[in-house]
């Protein structure tokens, strides 16, 4: 069989510890970024909101990878930066600091760490959220890509987490092939991935 | 009675000339910026549009300071700091020079004296005027935060500044709470602001 | 009748070599951005649709200046200037590139040389996508001011250039006559461009 597949094959048969091995699990990071949950005052809501909806809408199995930090732009550079590289997500979704608030910095420092900004992305959640509420106007979440991760700002309701998720998922699988991740298949019955023919 | 309301008889017992006096009447900033209505060619018709619309929506009391201006960048960053800074403006509407002439540089200059922009504002507006007109598309209004002053910039002329206000006021009380601003209540027999509970 | 319109009369007696003549045919870019196409695997069916459409819908003759680049950042934006400067085309579309996969450089590349961004382009053009396809809000597409030369990026499949187009054309005219370019007339059975009054 040797020379047939042959990266299959030389992937599978490497060591444990080689960084060749393949298939690898998709992972997904999930950073909840709150002052008040980092300092365990609140329980972390809206990250386990985003796990749920990620085991409920993806087919694909998937590691996630869940850190809550505080509203510190360096601490949530730092965090998307290991999340990406090291860890090696697929997808980062990120929970809180999208307000206009002076502690608010999480698009700031999505957009230090990121080589394109994906401007759809925070106009087609807030478009959705306005549909709710006039107020969706003052987040300013934005999305981007970092080398092979595509990196999300939701909002920090729970509420607004689905509302929000559910109006860009559908575009999410494909963007993921297009930077080189791993293939994600969606429940239909949950959510429709979309990939152009 | 001294002592009950500590912060608010300590406020309203401190010299007229203090800053500490309480409590203070809301500030609202309309800058307009125009060549023509500055050298007293035009009526600054713009900016007494948005002291009219403001009086008309507004319950709180508030105080407006009105400036007219030429499109010179300089100036108007010299004219946003001010009002933000000096003044103490919670607001501060401009009127004008957001389309795509050489002379139209209002966004530019807001962006600049700014530490954060909140996209959805200029989206909504954009929305908001495509409904009418087709050329909504070349207003490059965008809107954010200088400390605790909201700025929003407005089309030039009236009957769009109707519109575009119109379609974002009702988050503007909320994201000057957040902000660190005075409570503004609105006439909801004109229009309703929208808190979250 | 020397002096009766002085500039016209000008204009038109100068020799033919002189930059001043007049009236000049109005000159439209098309820059069509494709590894494929500008290595001759591809066709470049992007760019003359492109072509096609703008026959269809002006009125106004123009002459067309159409490249086919690859890619790259630099060529980009070196063809992009030319066609501002040295060709002096009132506007320049690109297809193409404007998706999240690391090749796509089109939105940076027309950012940097760009003098002013209109950011409701995009998202109108986005909006009108995402009526047909969900992945619309992958695209990163921009346009800007040049001096007097309005730059649009569309992208690279020939019917969302016409979905795109579609949106943003009823404003390009009257963008046109801001900048200080030719003024452009459309047939009015194919499509109305808008010119406030």
């Amino acid at each position: 069989m040797d020379g047939v597949f042959p990266d299959f094959n030389f992937d599978r048969s490497a060591p444990a510890d080689s960084p060749y091995e393949m298939p690898q699990l998709a992972k997904i990071g999930v950073l909840n970024i709150s002052d008040r949950a980092s300092a365990g005052i609140y329980e972390d809501a809206p990250g386990k909101a985003c796990v749920a909806l990620l085991r409920e809408w993806l087919a694909t199995p998937f590691e996630s990878d869940y850190s809550v930090i505080p509203d510190e732009r360096a601490e949530i550079e730092a965090g998307l930066r290991r999340m990406a590289d090291e860890a090696g997500c697929c997808l980062v979704v990120t929970t809180g600091g999208t307000g206009p608030s002076p502690r608010d910095v999480t698009p700031e420092a999505t957009a230090a760490v990121c080589d394109k900004l994906l401007p759809g992305f925070g106009e087609a959640m807030r478009a959705a959220s306005l549909r709710h509420v006039p107020t969706a106007i003052l987040s300013r979440q934005i999305a981007g890509i970092r080398g092979r991760t595509l990196i999300v700002n939701l909002p920090g309701r729970p509420r607004a987490i689905r509302e929000n998720l559910e109006a860009v998922f559908p575009a999410i699988p494909y963007c993921i092939d297009l930077i080189g991740g791993p293939r994600l298949e969606t429940n239909p019955a949950a959510i429709k991935a979309f990939r152009p023919s």
